[in-house]
């Protein structure tokens, strides 16, 4: 998309009076800032009313940063609504998961499913497109903002049964698929049906008396959001058919499937703020998964804040270089761009507070600041060396939005078992090994991996069962734990025993599955070690598997909780409970090994490295989340790229705390 | 009802295809099960509109399983109306708490006052009672299921307009009843009475500003769908007046008043799903109290899991054994047949992970239908041994659901005085005794007993201290505790000096009610022992009564925390505070003694020991909860039926780790 | 207002038979009673209907109390509508923040800008007046009864654009007070604007997406409130404009401004109930807030329990002396008023077991009456003494309700960031100094005092920081804190360096601020001394300041925690950060030795002491809050006036446990 890696972020000139925006550009060239997000919330500004449209406002933005040699991320500025199109057109409003119908306020605040909505947002991106398509530093549009949220407005419960028919086509499918006899739901007409929210099927959030209409529900809550941002995408496509489309996604946002999604998308980017209690593996896994959504191509980092939030209970600042490192992070994982949320800090509303290039002192002389321009021209020094470069993974572990509903709508066995602590524990495993992992949908072709970890693969959706089994026939590896292979895609379950298709892959029958209180354990001991086994441990008997490791105690000490499947040319494996830390970094080991998989450097704790390869060339990246200094020893002769130092095998590779390189050979 | 314990449980053979039936039928007659509840939500199948009803498919199921020789529990559908119904007429709808007006969904959804569910619930119960009274093998009607919850709607505030005229006549007197001056909230007409919940005189769940309002829509609500079920029970009645009637309960279900409720049902019947934090005695005192509502009969448990439930938090699977143990539990204390829920285990839908007779792997090689089946035959090797046995009580625990809810809509004294937490206290310093005990309402006669405790007799209805007057005249040993005698039926303070109406009896007046927080504690002697005083501390001053221990500190240091007052022939006892769980055994010991009542067999920590008579012979119940073995000496020449083994006196019964045994002696 | 302190309370005779009344009369002679509050809630009682008033039973009550010779503080009933009135017309009920509109029942239920509220209760005050005020015995009216609440109608909502347009003229400026252009929220018509609630703006309780609606809408609510108190007033006025007029308050009470409110009191009054966890300088402070109200004026004590609460959590009993005591810390404080909610115990609705003089028992007989009788007597021969005297306060402590309300609504730093914790940490260290400290607002005049202390001043409004500079240049001493000086009354940030208006008094400039989570902390060594930083640390430069105390960790270690700056005749203090107790003690020290304020009495630990002067006598008064006995040496001859005994100088004054003592000298 640039010759370099693109810096800068949200710029909100409509905020401010034309007096400052000079001062904005001189501050913007201090740092290196060659691009800026435009447009973002000026849905109220560019139209005040239903006829009318003013973009003189806009014309002289675009103008200004043309000028001044700014690239472009030109956003449709349709994430909130005007005030007038609320009072006139109250069904552009979203109804809340227990009924309270909203007024207008806040963001997020439209029904996807309101024709009014649907009509002006589409005709705004299609005017932005018609008008400043000639701009030729518009480098990506960006579709309304972070989607997200649900509705349930009568005009969504509509279109839901719309949505219903042309899925299952017949009523009587739909109570098949939602097994509505249980209780006597049967519904003999379409409008029978009604949105399943706290006035009907559920009795909290995530507890629901009927799994199949609320994770329908929330299938067609993502698609109605996504139908939202394709109208968008087709409307600006159609006049400027070679600038890429993206919207900002948000890691692992439970509420849409981003796997769909990502379809649909140009290029993937998205907006990263960790709390302060995420792991470094947590962060360097939703990156991941951002590169996984797009089969490994670079992503974007949209944004990221230069130092604080405001919106976390605690809002610590962002320590001396942790900015450049979480930086260099996300381009270790695949970004092409370095994005920040906010160029000016506003001094109204609710995010006057969070971080900004330039702060409300309103000058360069800040700490942060310095920050971001030493960025800047490393980054403008690094040029486009790294550009497009790719990561090598061998491992991949399996995420699948439906699963996750399904398994958090599951009435039983636990309180505790949430998808993804258990994705993260194996993620965690590898990434402290310096393995590189590809975070997969369960469509993406596996052949080219050579383990493949689904960790409570609950739902096996049509053909994922089969995908696995030839996976594993070819000689792969698969993981996958306790409480997988139970229901179909309408959250079914697969009668016959447990884990259903997977059966045969994995050699086992499960015959129960116990859910053990926070103040109840087993054990287990694995490769001379003992471990804990927790929340849930399945009871299971081998069939053609193997038992590689036993529980300690209770009614079926002496059953297995690890089995081994010899399938083919490769092996299932199947971990009944949940461990340790200690023994997921043990038993990855093992399956590494088994496949010959070696780290892309040797781990040295707290300091992240990953690779990124291009034309033959490899980069590593260093990244020392230590407090403290280190010194690593080179393997092979390079160029440390952001000291532009060529080094020698032999000599060490220096990185004080916090600090990023990156290391070419 | 039978020759023998029913044994079965829920069947929901429309949840499935027919050609599972006859395996359904293979594997009950390998169970031993007899029995089966038929028809719990088919209401929707039934009647597929407002005119048209479809026998068809349960004809089948009743000839099915009459050919198989299974007894019927028929249940009359009606705990979940049809969505076409909810539709049609959203009256059907409950309206929440909150205000929040329900759309369809869930179960427990249909407003007890709407006329339309009226109509119809009692137009298919005659239905059904037409089509199926003929089947000589229904052995029970079982209306609804698990009535239970409340609804604030329109039609309910009507309806509770017309129960107030029938209760109090006059505007005036409701003024009079819930005090109304206070705070100016006179009424002048009947319908400026609206229903008290969050909108109105609520400002919690448990907390409103006027008790007298809130206590009265309790006792509507109960009355409301105690409507429900006896214009079925009628329907039924009309039609098959032979079959016995019930509706299964669920302990203690604080929304209805089952003590009023038991005069309706011709057995009674309730579903046993034990948390695992409740105490053995917890789950034995709700059995005691289900045997209480019919003054003694035996009962049914209609329902209990036969491994496992789905929707607690932690789903623990329960250990070998423990189902025997907790179905010999519910004979122990008066149940005449174990049921389980449910049958198969269902696909789909919240209930999908709770334990079944048969599970999703559809065969009988698992755990716990080799348990299922080791009980039945022991049930049928039983046969009617036991049957309309009796439970021997000298002593009683008075409960009574207006003081229950009363007490906890109090405002004060203490957030931590919760009315079932006192009751199992005492309760369980008589279950470690094995001494038996009656649960019995404010209604029931209490010359059959020598003790009758009632803990926190906050209101006292009218009638109730005459009762307890005569008691105590007659030598029976009365004893209450702090917070008591303080309020009338309308929860109007009984002025003149505390504890009202029972201070006579009790012959001391309290002046003061301190309520400590959780980190104040005071203490007392008694016994040779100092025991904890918290919660609740009463200053009281003697009048006839005796103090028997004082308070050790604070300005009341040196005040009595119990008395004795000799009444008639017999004692009163008064225990100002809240103590330690050594104290009530220590104290009851003392009163047991005193009236020469003595255990059923000594104790033995962790075995439960109960007795039911019938015709001169006694049958000792021993049920070991521990997770090893015990050895008890036999006092008696007898016989250990479960083992059919003749036994000496001097000889030992073995129970193995969770183990239990019959003794007939 | 009369030759002695009032002395009695809250007098609902309307909710007894007539008969009790002369009992009534006879124990408030008992007991040294002289003044009852009648009519608090009698609205209902007196308007049965739109057309009809029935003051019949009033004036028999009124009589009664006035043949008693019984002063008279005499409520206008308009806290809670009638039923009738909610039936009829609907729009005087309010709308929850959660939109849910309430039906009738509870408190504070009339929705302040309903027109039919607003008609009838100013009615009903003007016929009170008309009626009643050729009383002489009245001694105040009091309107209406703790207002307090919140709604959001259509009538608040439209009420509230009336009111926007008055404050801001046109749309424009109302964006831009809001800084609408963010996330695109302008507005172009008036009626676009909605109430900001969970409906809208908000997304909790406290937290919005827009501070500056939120903001205004605070004011808007108090502002109405305070409209139907003026009517009121202005109603009783016009009739008898010799009666002062005022409504009893709650201490810091968020809802309503009421130091705004105080300009249109005629005297202040509150109703004082501390809870268990507060701390003797909290309700010291409360009472030291409401005598600020009105500048140093003597102020009353309108209600406290004089032995119980019941809506606390948990209702421990005030120990023997405890009620007396605070009575004394009332005023030693300023009051020169005792009252009690309430003088006889109600049998029914919530507040049934709240303390009263006469308890349920109905005689003179307990602990509690006879507490009462005792400090009535002591009243009566205290006389007028103390009647109208002052407290001399050369520190002042400032607090402001537009500071309280956007500091809390600041979406950022640290949610532990509460603003009266903050206050209270500051006043306690003068309190525990015997440092009497006036409350005062921003609108009070400073130049009476040597210190002035304002704790996270984070909204400096028009004028502030000019009295601020004056009064420092003055020879002042100014304190404030972290997180001071950010935005202006509108919430919008004050570009060019934070603390903004306030940076050249403090001659510094912070770069930063850093919000610590709970388990985060940082230190720094003051005066010898290692002390505790936390919550929130800011980090400065110095521009013309002085640094005197330093950071020790951290990436700002070494960086300044406290300055003083040298500003005219005085100095201005910034505190960085949040320590622990002991430092407030040593930094207050250092700043009152710098302007040579002494305590009143040298410092005695649980003791409080306090001084109230008039006519060049000093009352000393002493609070033993101890569980043991104190002696105090005299440094002065004079007299314990409650002994009625004069005193040497050199002799000691001993306090029992909870006694309390005035020493005229």
């Amino acid at each position: 998309m640039a010759k370099k890696m693109l810096y800068g972020g949200d710029y909100n000139p409509e905020q401010w009076e034309e007096s400052v925006w000079e001062e904005d550009m001189r501050m913007f060239h201090l740092a290196g800032i060659d691009c800026v997000t435009l447009n973002v919330f000026s849905w109220a500004a560019l139209q005040p009313d239903e006829v009318t449209y003013r973009f003189e406002r806009l014309d002289k933005i675009m103008d200004l940063v043309r000028r001044n040699h700014l690239k472009v991320v030109l956003a449709t500025s349709t994430a909130a609504h005007p005030a007038w199109m609320a009072k006139k057109y109250p069904e552009v409003l979203r109804t809340e998961f227990n009924g309270m119908k909203r007024k207008f306020g806040s963001r997020h605040n439209s029904c996807p499913n309101s024709p009014v909505y649907q009509k002006y947002s589409r005709a705004l991106a299609e005017k932005l497109a018609e008008r400043y398509g000639k701009y030729d530093n518009i480098v990506a549009w960006h579709i309304s903002n972070e989607y997200g949220g649900e509705c349930y407005c009568e005009n969504c419960e509509k279109a839901f049964r719309v949505w219903l028919k042309e899925k299952y086509g017949t009523i009587e499918e739909v109570n098949r698929a939602w097994n509505t006899s249980f209780w006597g739901h049967t519904f003999y007409d379409w409008d029978e049906i009604v949105a399943p929210n706290l006035q009907s099927e559920h009795f909290a959030e995530n507890r629901t008396t009927f799994q199949g209409i609320s994770l329908d529900y929330r299938r067609f809550n993502s698609d109605s959001m996504l139908n939202n941002y394709r109208a968008e995408y087709e409307a600006v496509k159609a006049v400027t058919p070679n600038i890429p489309v993206t919207t900002n996604l948000m890691g692992f946002y439970k509420p849409l499937d981003y796997q769909k999604w990502a379809k649909y998308l140009d290029f993937a980017s998205w907006d990263n703020y960790p709390d302060t209690v995420d792991t470094n593996a947590a962060v360097a896994m939703r990156h991941d998964l951002i590169r996984g959504l797009k089969q490994g191509a670079p992503f974007v980092l949209m944004e990221q804040t230069p130092s604080v939030t405001n919106w976390h209970p605690y809002n610590l600042l962002k320590r001396p270089g942790v900015m450049r490192l979480l930086s260099y992070q996300a381009v270790a994982h695949g970004a092409d761009a370095v994005m920040f949320f906010q160029m000016r800090r506003s001094i109204g509303a609710c995010e006057k507070f969070h971080g900004a290039v330039i702060d409300h002192v309103g000058n360069e002389n800040t700490r942060v600041f310095c920050e971001i321009s030493q960025l800047g021209h490393e980054l403008e020094a690094l040029g486009d060396l790294t550009l497009d470069s790719r990561t090598p993974s061998r491992a991949a572990i399996m995420v699948d939005w439906d699963n996750w509903w399904a398994l958090e709508y599951s009435a039983g066995p636990s309180c505790e078992l949430k998808y993804m602590d258990e994705i993260l524990l194996y993620y965690t495993a590898l990434y402290e090994k310096n393995v590189p992992a590809d975070i997969i949908s369960t469509e993406d072709d596996l052949s080219q991996y050579s383990v493949v970890i689904a960790p409570v693969l609950y739902m096996t959706k049509p053909g994922t069962d089969e995908k696995i089994r030839s996976f594993v026939k070819e000689g792969g590896t698969f993981v996958t734990t306790f409480f997988s292979g139970i229901v179909d895609e309408h959250d079914l379950v697969i009668t016959g025993g447990y884990p259903g298709k997977l059966r045969d892959i994995l050699g086992i029958w499960v015959e129960e599955t116990d859910a053990l209180p926070s103040y109840m354990k087993n054990s287990f001991t694995w490769n001379g070690k003992t471990h804990e086994a927790g929340i849930i441990c399945d009871i299971m008997h081998m069939e053609t598997a193997q038992p590689l490791a036993v529980y300690d105690s209770d009614f079926y000490a002496g059953t297995p909780m690890l089995s081994a499947n010899a399938y083919g040319k490769g092996h299932a494996y199947y971990v009944a409970t949940r461990s340790d830390k200690d023994f997921y970094a043990d038993f990855l080991q093992h399956i590494l090994d088994e496949q010959n998989i070696t780290p892309v450097y040797p781990p040295c704790e707290g300091v992240e490295i990953t690779e990124r390869d291009k034309d033959g060339k490899r980069f590593l990246f260093f990244l020392n989340h230590n407090d403290f200094p280190v010194s690593l020893p080179l393997e092979t002769d390079g160029t440390s790229l952001l000291e532009n130092r060529p080094c020698k095998a032999g000599t060490t590779l220096q990185l004080p705390p916090k600090g990023a390189a990156i290391y070419q050979c």
